[in-house]
Order: structure tokens, then C-alpha cells, then sequence
């Protein structure tokens, strides 16, 4: 019989979000009077820009007409959204990204976790706990890790994201050869200063390793001494991926449009010590299992980068930014350390519990739900992460609710 | 520095449409009057039917509010759409497929290149000759294959497809782990009769290897004898993975949305021989390294199984079967023996020559472009491909020109 790929049954079952989806029901069952709020999911609320929803219904007549028909494009991403990009997200802030630099995806997720594909497989990972988990699963199916034992994937080098080191992890002393990172931080809601960044770019240059940028959360920076590329920190161009995306930043959750950036200077070396481009290989690897993103999801994304796009998407950003500040002062005002919820739409509670109890105990008392830390990883344990995409009406209910019922005393 | 995947350097560069491409373009540079008409490319030309495109429009439009938007849906699709395709293309035609087992995707092209991920990386894998290059370039980037020599890569069964065996090879003698079969075939455009296909669901289910059926095409069959499916042979539910395609049924190609059918009883075994459930497998997959295909193209999709989008559909594939048959009469006219174009909109072409010189006489002699079967693997060489996606007067016009210019003499 056909042998399965075994490296998937080192995976741990992703029980998360259907962990939560079971005790909420449970609760609705005894409780069906309850008037729920979901403050842990990570996916928006707000409609799709106006500027966005009219290039998208130019562009499906576009495919109306046998004139303006559009068949298969370029595997990459058309040049209008690969040039707006270069433009409206790098250059006109000053770093220097080609247009030829920017892959058109249908979402980070998949280019975070097909990114692996280029790298041999007994290369050594790095990560950061806790973590979206795409990043280890995708490793872990590819066979780049042992089993897991004690909440830890064998052969991984995990870095820790604690109050201790402000969420901050110094790079490892060991050699990595792949390193993840993530900021403004899925879960913890932390931003990377400067000197953070340049410390990585550093050790990247130093032990050649190549670090994968998840930057799905830049649009939600407002400090301007936080930088919202990793091409801000000089040297970086030679050993930095950067992933982006459309989903949290423009509503695009459900309509899928992403991007990343292979710059050309990029380089991995074969058995033989010769070097190989990463951009090339990363466009052997798209234009050989992908075929482009949808036409008029690419001219909807192209028009976030009109005046009118960028006007709405920051007054979207805006209003979930709002609802972070809301919530995260509700918080504060009961006395929980809290990390986010300025240059970041997550918030990161430390709850000195068990964070699955304290999921339990706010659903229980103030019918809100949140994300268990533990979730993501071991490190998570004894935080929850709130969102703050949701309806303003939900935050405000929700804030009054925790303010209310552990007013006096942290539950 | 961060080693590469090397099995990446084993890939042959995949040169046939670049090739195509510079020799038109160094012919136009010398002819600037020559009107030159495309026959070899594999992408439609007719707009998306008006059933599809008024569901586009009206799923865009639930993005723009509130009250309707939809963020993440669900990775495997969401349930309106697997359903109609589960009564649309199966159960109404009497085959047993439930929805539960049908995975929407972007592309044929993505799901067969990730297909093989849920294999070991010593699997055994077969695959016909000439074939669709994702099948093998795939396996090669996941080091299931040796070195490049002679025009095939090491330790791969291949399969010719030859006029000897009416382009149906015969399944091997050996023991196979998986097996890639397309029909209607590209590029052959031979189809599969019932007892052919039972031949390899046997083989299948003797040696415990894997179909992966790709039968993106199947919506070009009109003879009632030939299987549209393989799961209309008893057994195949066991043994096949099906690959479909709303790309050329009704023109998605620039649209994107395909999907994948894994039966529940298709099982693999680790190396304890112990079973797995493949379906399991893919939707583990797909769920950790894929986020779902943007919801207006889904329901763009959804549209094609309403009465007005089966009449459409049906009327743009009536349309390129008879650009096939005016152009496959005009080839069998001059005395080529010709493949396809009856039951699939390609037809292939015994030249009696290298194929890349035929291509080169057909476009200098009446400015057509075909291509070089050579370009689809090395029992290719001698056939060229010609595709039915076209306009009409420029395929009356390529046959009228191919009829006068070789009237009389095969090139």
C-alpha cells in the first residue's frame, strides 16, 4: 500500500479554535439566554473598502467581455498590483523594493508555510513560543523536527517571548540556518524596535541564516520609531524574506490577496558551497505549483493603493485601533499587565492562571470568550489573547462586562 | 549559510513556452506584417458565462456591508458550493460523491503539485509520457526522483503514450505506490474507456497504489460510452484521488477555482502498517498551509450548476468543439493521423518529423503556432498539439491556411 508522508503524525492535533468552539457551545446549551462575545478570533468585521468593492466589480466585468477577457496571468502577480505595491508600501517610504522583488499570493499563511519547500530538509529552525502555529506545523510535515515531547517539537530552537525579555528574544547563540519572525507579534501583540531588528539582520548575517518576516500587522503600527519593514534595517535586503498581506490591513480575510518579498540579493548555497538565488528558486517553486491569484481580486487589491483606498483602509485600521484601546484600558484598569492594543490589534494578558481556567471563568461570568495562550504554545501558558476585530458595540459590552464583574479583583 | 533543497537543481529548466515564445518573437521581428495566429495555448478565450459573472457581482457586493460580509470561510470550501458540485457533476450522474469529500481549491495546478506531500519521499510514482510537467517537476522538488538522463528522470516509471498502445499505456508490470493518469489526456487528447480504466482501478487495488485522476477535461466528453469520471468504475472509490477544474468548463482561468475529490475509503499505512485515512490527510494539509478560495469566486463557481449556467457552459464548450473539428477535419484532410478533438480540445498530431522543425516550417509557411509535442516529455517527439481555445475566424482562418499551404505534400 501506498506509504503515507509519517512526518504527519508527529503533528499534534491543532484542538485551538475547536477547543473553544466546544466549551462556548457547551455553555449556550445550559445557558441559552446568553448573550456571547467572541473576543478571540483574529478575522475582521468591517465590509471591504468602497474603493476596493468598485475595482473588484470593474474587473468582473472585465471577464464579461471576450475584449477584456483575462485568462491565465502571470504566476507572480499581474505588474499594476506588483508596481502599486512597490510603490505604496516600500519605496514611498523610502526602501528600495523592485516591483520583479513582490510575489502575488493568495494569502500569507500559504507563503509562510510553502516558503520551507526551498530550504533542505535538515535545515535548522527557528521560532519564536508563542507562535502562530503555520510556521512549526508546515516544518513539522516536511520532517525538519523530531516528536513532541513536554510541549516542544524535537530539533526546533524555540524563543521564548516572555515579560522577562519583553517579548523581545535575543537571537539564539547557536546556529540557525531559518528563523521566523513575527511583528507587530501574533499572539502577544508585541512591536520589534529598531535596534531589535537590526540585532536579528546581524546574527542573520553573521551565521547566514535567512530570516522569514511575517509582517501581516505592519498597517497597524501608528509609532513612527517602529519600523514596519525589516528592509528598514540596513543589510537586511541580503538575508530577509518579508510576508504581507491584504487581510487584517485592507478586510481581505475572505477575499485572499497577500504578497512577499524575495529581494534579488537573497542567497542559499547548495552541498557544493555555490550559491543559488532564493528569488529564483522561490519563482521556480510558485510558477511550478501555483497558478496566480483570481484577476479581480488583484485589481481589488491594487485600489487600496488609490487615494481613496488608503483613506478608507486607515479609517478601518482606525476604528479597530479604537477598539483596542477601549479594551486594552478596561483591562488595565483592573490591574492586568497587558502587552498590544497600540501598534497591534491583539492584546496579550498575563492572568497569572492557568489559561484555559481563566477562558472558563470569563465565559462563565462575563459571557465574553477569549483565546487561551497555551494555544500557542508553551510559553503562552498563563495568558489569553484578546482581538480587537469586532464591532465597536461588542467591545464596549464586553469592556463594561470584565470592568463590572472583576471590578475590585482579578478573577 | 541556510542550505537550499537541492532536489530543485535536478529539475530541467521548463523551457517549452519561453522557447515558443522567442521564436515568435524573432519571426515578428523579421515579419512585422505576419498576422499570427496562436494554436497551441491551453487557455480559453470566451468571457465567463453571464450566470457566473452576475454571482460574482452579487457576492461582491455582499462584501461591501456590514451585515453580509464574509472574512475566513471554511479551507475546504464552503458547503453551498461543495454541495452543487456533489449533485452537479456526481450524484445526478449516478455516481456516489459526498460533499464531505470534495475540497475547493485555486487550481487543478496547486492541488496535483501538493498532492504528493502526504506521500513518503520514497514512494514510488508513475506517471505517462508525454504528461502535464506539474505531475513530475513536483516530485522531483520532493526527492522522490533520481538525476535527469536521457530525456527521463531516475527512478520514475513512465508510461508512454504512443500510437502503438492508441495512447493508453498499459499499467507496469512492477509495483507502483502512485500513479498519475489524465483523460481526457493533455496532451494526446485520447480518452479512457470504461474497460481501460477498470484495467488500473484493478492495478490499484491489487498493488495498493494510488490513482490521482486528473480530469480537468472532462466536461469536453460527449460520447455517453466514455467514463467522466473514475469513480464510475466499482471499486475506484477505494484507490482514486479526481482532479477537476472549473478552468476550462467555464472559464476560470484567469478566475481560479477548482477542486479535489478524496472518498473517505481511499487509505495509505505508515510504516507500523497501520491505515490512515487520506482524506484526513489532505484536509490536514490543506487546512495548516491553505486558507480557502476568495468567497465571490466560489459563488462565481456555484453559478455554473444553475440551470442557466449548466446552458451556458454547455454552449462555450459546443463552441471550442467545433473550432476542434473544423481544424482536426482540416489536418486529417492534408493526411495527418490525428488524436483528439472529438471527445477533448486538443488534438494531437503525428508530424513525421522532429516536432520542433514542424513548428518552425508551420510558422514560417502560414504563420501558425503550434506545440512541439517534444516539449511535453521524450515520447512526445514526432507529435505537435494543437488547442481548440480560440476564436472562431482564427481557427477557420489557421485551417483554411494549413489546407492551402500543405495541400497536397505533408510538410
Amino acid at each position: 500500500m501506498a506509504r503515507m508522508n509519517e512526518h504527519f503524525l508527529k503533528l499534534t492535533s491543532s484542538y485551538l479554535f475547536s477547543e473553544i468552539a466546544k466549551r462556548v457551545n457547551t455553555y449556550k446549551e445550559t445557558h441559552p439566554e446568553a448573550d456571547i462575545i467572541k473576543m478571540g478570533i483574529g478575522d475582521v468585521t468591517l465590509p471591504l473598502p468602497e474603493a476596493c468593492i468598485k475595482a473588484f466589480h470593474e474587473a468582473v466585468d472585465e471577464m464579461a467581455r471576450a475584449e477584456t477577457f483575462k485568462g491565465y496571468g502571470p504566476e507572480q502577480g499581474y505588474p499594476f498590483l506588483r508596481e502599486a505595491i512597490a510603490e505604496g508600501d516600500y519605496r514611498s517610504r523610502g526602501v528600495e523594493i523592485d516591483a520583479e522583488e513582490i510575489f502575488i499570493s493568495d494569502g500569507a499563511k500559504s507563503d509562510t508555510a510553502n516558503f520551507q519547500d526551498l530550504f533542505s530538509s535538515d535545515a535548522k529552525i527557528a521560532i519564536q513560543d508563542p507562535v502562530y502555529p503555520v510556521y512549526i506545523d508546515t516544518n513539522v510535515m516536511a520532517g525538519r523536527t523530531g516528536v513532541f515531547r513536554n510541549g516542544r517539537y524535537e530539533g526546533v530552537v524555540y524563543l521564548p517571548c516572555v515579560p522577562e525579555n519583553d517579548f523581545l528574544p535575543d537571537p539564539p547563540k547557536e546556529k540557525v540556518d531559518v528563523v521566523y519572525l513575527c511583528y507587530p507579534n501574533n499572539p502577544t501583540g508585541a512591536v520589534a524596535p529598531r535596534d531589535y531588528l537590526a540585532l536579528w539582520v546581524e546574527y542573520a548575517r553573521r551565521h547566514d541564516a535567512i530570516i522569514l518576516f511575517d509582517g501581516a500587522y505592519e498597517a497597524f503600527i501608528r509609532d513612527p520609531e517602529i519600523p514596519r519593514s525589516i528592509y528598514e534595517i540596513p543589510g537586511a535586503r541580503e538575508v530577509a524574506v518579508e510576508f504581507r498581506s491584504f487581510s487584517k490591513t485592507a478586510g481581505f480575510t475572505g477575499t485572499r490577496c497577500a504578497y512577499t518579498v524575495v529581494p534579488k540579493e537573497c542567497r542559499v548555497k547548495d552541498g557544493e558551497g555555490r550559491f543559488h538565488s532564493l528569488h529564483d528558486l522561490w519563482f521556480r517553486r510558485q510558477s511550478t505549483k501555483f497558478n496566480g491569484v483570481s484577476y479581480p481580486v488583484q485589481r481589488a487589491a491594487a485600489a487600496v493603493y488609490t487615494p481613496e483606498g488608503q483613506a478608507q483602509v486607515h479609517a478601518n485600521i482606525a476604528y479597530y485601533m479604537e477598539n483596542a484601546r477601549i479594551f486594552r484600558e478596561a483591562l488595565l484598569g483592573l490591574g492586568y499587565a497587558c502587552t498590544g492594543g497600540e501598534n497591534s490589534p491583539y492584546i496579550w494578558v498575563e492572568t497569572g492562571t492557568d489559561s484555559w481556567e481563566f477562558f472558563q471563568i470569563l465565559l462563565e461570568r462575563a459571557q465574553v470568550v477569549c483565546t487561551p495562550g497555551a494555544g500557542f504554545g508553551k510559553s503562552g501558558e498563563g495568558f489569553v489573547r484578546f482581538s480587537a476585530f469586532n464591532f465597536r458595540e461588542h467591545v464596549e459590552e464586553a469592556a463594561r462586562r470584565i470592568s463590572t464583574v472583576f471590578s475590585g479583583a482579578t478573577p
